[in-house]
């Protein structure tokens, strides 16, 4: 039972007005007396008349729309990016198309399809692409942008947080709170977020003299980092702190560690997460963590990406927004290096060489 | 710096195939002999075409976007919907156009805009639409379905939870633990979900008669739910049992009831939530809580969406989906009435008479 929809020039014929009026009237910021936009408003609401974006995409080459990868929607970190970036990509008149992809791999099957959408550009968050499709969006002037990742191997641009240092200021607070068996527990092994979180905490230790850390592998999964806890903690040689790889896989441990081996927290172990999201302000779990600050990395993105639309000749860019290590009760304090940041309080080691 | 695409007549001179053989390459399921497919996407990739949807869209009058609203992502609930939705509607060939309009607000300003992309059909999720706009997109022959809400005043089809029941064995359960003080935790008060089941809760108690419910709203928000805790919590005739509008809520009232009124849950205070997302299963909370099961739900939603599309005519449809109440710690457990289902134990007393 198709429709027939009502076009631009049965509106302009009704209202007695051009049809170049009646898309003025339908364009934003465009020139046009109020008086007409009136009469084409009247027209186009009794006709049951709706501009044609698709038409308009056809002519403009421009779709208005950026596709979105998120994989992995069960860590809070991700639904509030995707809130944010739909409103942000709202903001400067792009709409959202979701496409949500298995975690840890790339998302090239899907991207694949999406691309058919002459989507404008691409924000793959909590995922990748391989070379061969980067190379083959760039070819094909479709800007591709990761967020919480950065990409091996391909030149493709970024937005992350500071994942290095990040790991660098976690290991120095752990050592300076006296801790002496640390453990990192990593995410997706292939993912730069676990990497170079790693990498940052890892260093910052050998370039200490100290002994590396313990290491599992909890795959930003909380299942899985609720079995790599109770092999951690089963250790003869137990960690006496935590390094998780971001909050989700924290709490996982933190429930395991209390309800299983009765350990107390943070007087029998210490626990630092990542990404500082709404659960790790909850007292049950009180969580240090380093925040990855969601609103400014949503807001380089937006910009980063309409800027690549504008101009897909500029060269790839790599942006890394700041970000603090938020203390909480979930690890041991050490007795200087803290300072109040507004209500929180935050890891500032009087020389900080992170 | 416009790019030119290559064409599905640039492909068939390269592949030596007609135009129309191009075309049925890139249709999923259409008849095609393996050798020209081959051939065709040989001369696909070395051109860097890409069939263009936009443009078949125009043909077909079938844009395959459905257009999601979905408010309220901080909620566990609804970015584990959003992965299931996204999921379902790819397998049927559709993709989701992503909008997120302020929770407890109708979505109308931006359904405008969305309308504008010709989707073929719009599912509202934790939001609503007015009746002026439902009626729109009726007389525009494009489907409406909303998930766990339904809309006052309008005829619109929807997909919910056993709101009412869910709150009705919810009285029963409390009451059967011996809980005297019961209280009710609204959630946004406009929203159908809210209502039915505080309507289930409250109605089983006076038709029991039982003294009505105390009442808090929380706005499904976890501060306001922490707030109207406090107040709960801070009264003489503190409530022994609250059931809470959903799981999102019922976490903000166990914090605050442990850590700032140092109670004891559930020895002094029960707790229900609804929804049985992810937290409710960490041990912290071992929340017991009205299970809606959102595979069942989205699947439902996904096959009534498609449903529509086909026969724009088809009447409204009011889909609700069967669920359970899943007994853990945070309530007092009744002597008899619980059985096991799975490795769940579930609320199923004798004569289920909600």
């Amino acid at each position: 039972m198709p429709h027939r929809h009502a076009t631009a020039s049965d509106v302009a014929r009704l209202a007695g007005v051009s049809q170049s009026a009646v898309s003025r009237a339908f364009t934003p910021g465009a020139s046009i007396a109020r008086e007409t936009r009136a009469r084409v408003e009247d027209a186009a609401r009794e006709l049951g008349y709706r501009p044609n974006a698709i038409a308009r995409s056809l002519t403009t080459r421009r779709s208005r729309i950026i596709g979105v990868a998120a994989a992995y929607l069960q860590n809070h970190f991700y639904p509030e990016v995707m809130e944010a970036l739909s409103r942000g990509l709202h903001a400067r008149g792009y709409h959202l198309l979701l496409f949500t992809p298995d975690a840890g791999r790339d998302a090239d099957p899907q991207l694949q399809e999406v691309l058919s959408w002459r989507v404008d550009g691409l924000i793959l968050a909590s995922t990748t692409v391989s070379s061969a499709l980067a190379s083959e969006c760039r070819a094909a002037g479709i800007p591709v942008l990761l967020f919480n990742r950065t990409s091996l191997g391909t030149d493709v641009s970024s937005v992350t947080g500071e994942n290095l240092r990040g790991g660098r200021l976690i290991a120095e607070f752990l050592v300076a709170g006296g801790h002496r068996r640390l453990a990192f527990l990593a995410g997706i092994e292939a993912s730069s977020t676990s990497r170079d979180r790693e990498r940052g905490f890892a260093g910052w230790l050998v370039e200490h003299d100290l002994p590396p850390p313990l290491r599992e592998v909890g795959l930003y999964d909380f299942d899985a980092a609720c079995a790599a806890a109770r092999r951690l903690l089963a250790r003869p040689d137990r960690p006496d702190a935590i390094f998780c790889g971001n909050d989700h896989m924290a709490i996982a441990v933190a429930e395991v560690a209390r309800h299983e081996f009765g350990l107390r927290i943070p007087r029998d172990l210490s626990l630092v997460g990542f990404d500082d999201t709404a659960p790790a302000r909850w007292p049950s779990f009180s969580l240090t963590s380093f925040a990855q600050p969601l609103q400014p990395m949503v807001d380089a993105a937006v910009a980063l990406i309409c800027e690549m639309i504008e101009n897909p000749a500029a060269p790839t860019r790599h942006e890394v927004v700041h970000g603090e290590l938020v203390v909480r009760g979930s690890a041991r304090i050490p007795p200087e290096g803290c300072v109040s940041l507004g209500d929180r309080l935050v890891w500032r080691p009087p020389r900080d060489e992170a």
